[in-house]
């Protein structure tokens, strides 16, 4: 199946089941070699012989993705198609939206972990990428076996080796900077990050 | 001009100049209209009876954007074309960017000020839409005109009201804490901002 995932470009053949993938899962073989050689639990896209890493596909409504996501924040109640529409949209947006999941093999293809890595296109920089990592999330049943490690050093990876970005950034909670710290991620100097919301 | 350039959609009609715009101008009405309840100095899309107001045009290379933008930060050199093809990128991820300049009518239509919003797609908050305020900069000879507070408040409003915005956010230095705030941006509680950069 590794195999097959890897060597089939837009859609890929997971099982019987043509998929629509988020972005060419060919993209991801240079960061999977890299991890593997610090983690050999790692073999192809394969993680411990039991969960499969993949950009998400517009069939993944019905595999748990936006429940996984309920674990993280509000998400509120939308359709298959509302879902399918948001995926295509973001497919349209050209090396922007990078959405990696795992899926285990051994409980029916659940997602049970999902990370964003979101490019914004610039002007400064020598027309550089920005990038972002955004909606890290691992089904609570899950946690304790490295599986959000392996989903933020991919998409770093990724971020800076096949994107080019020149920064990648996140916002986090207290408790979890260290966690991040771990790979390369830090505050810096003077840098205050601000927010508003809006009511709806 | 001003009607010209409001009641014209995709491609405004800027004197005698067809203007290929990153997003409809249209768009601002509401949010010019808003501003200028506030400062009447803002009649349509002209400030002060000099400065015009509008979204960044692919022809805005010789207009002096990227030496504002250097202004900001380093963008290191590139053509007429490199700028084109980055532009008609941006624009094909359609409800992303949203670039507003300002221009200077009494100076050859330089453009003296600029700041962007990006708008990411989510499928959190009910597919929801996060902003980010980007790459605020005027020209140091024009500092002192509010035109930064307009190009801020205008992008806000716009973001909240037109893009349907649950949030908008920036990073800046500890500086600038004070001036955003006054647009209601603001910490967090417990949030942290984390940025890793990469050598090229």
């Amino acid at each position: 199946m590794t195999e097959r995932l890897i060597h089939d470009h837009s859609s890929s053949i997971n099982g019987n089941q043509k998929l629509n993938l988020l972005f060419d899962a060919h993209l991801l073989q240079s960061a999977f070699k890299q991890y593997a050689l610090k983690d050999p639990k790692l073999q192809g896209n394969i993680y411990n012989g039991r969960y499969l890493i993949r950009p998400l596909a517009a069939s993944d409504y019905d595999h748990g993705y936006v429940d996984l996501l309920r674990q993280l924040t509000e998400c509120g109640k939308y359709s298959s198609e509302d879902f399918e529409k948001r995926f295509s949209d973001m497919k349209q947006c050209v090396n922007t939206y990078y959405i990696l999941i795992i899926e285990d093999l051994d409980s029916d293809k659940q997602i049970i972990g999902s990370t964003t890595l979101v490019c914004e296109k610039k002007f400064i920089r020598q027309l550089g990428i920005r990038g972002r990592i955004e909606d890290v999330v691992v089904d609570h049943h899950y946690r304790g076996q490295q599986l959000g490690k392996l989903l933020i050093e991919l998409l770093t990876k990724f971020a800076k080796e096949q994107c080019d970005c020149y920064k990648v950034s996140l916002e986090c909670k207290d408790n979890l900077v260290g966690f991040y710290q771990q790979f390369g991620y830090d505050h810096e100097d003077k840098q205050n990050y601000l927010c508003q919301r809006f009511q709806k």
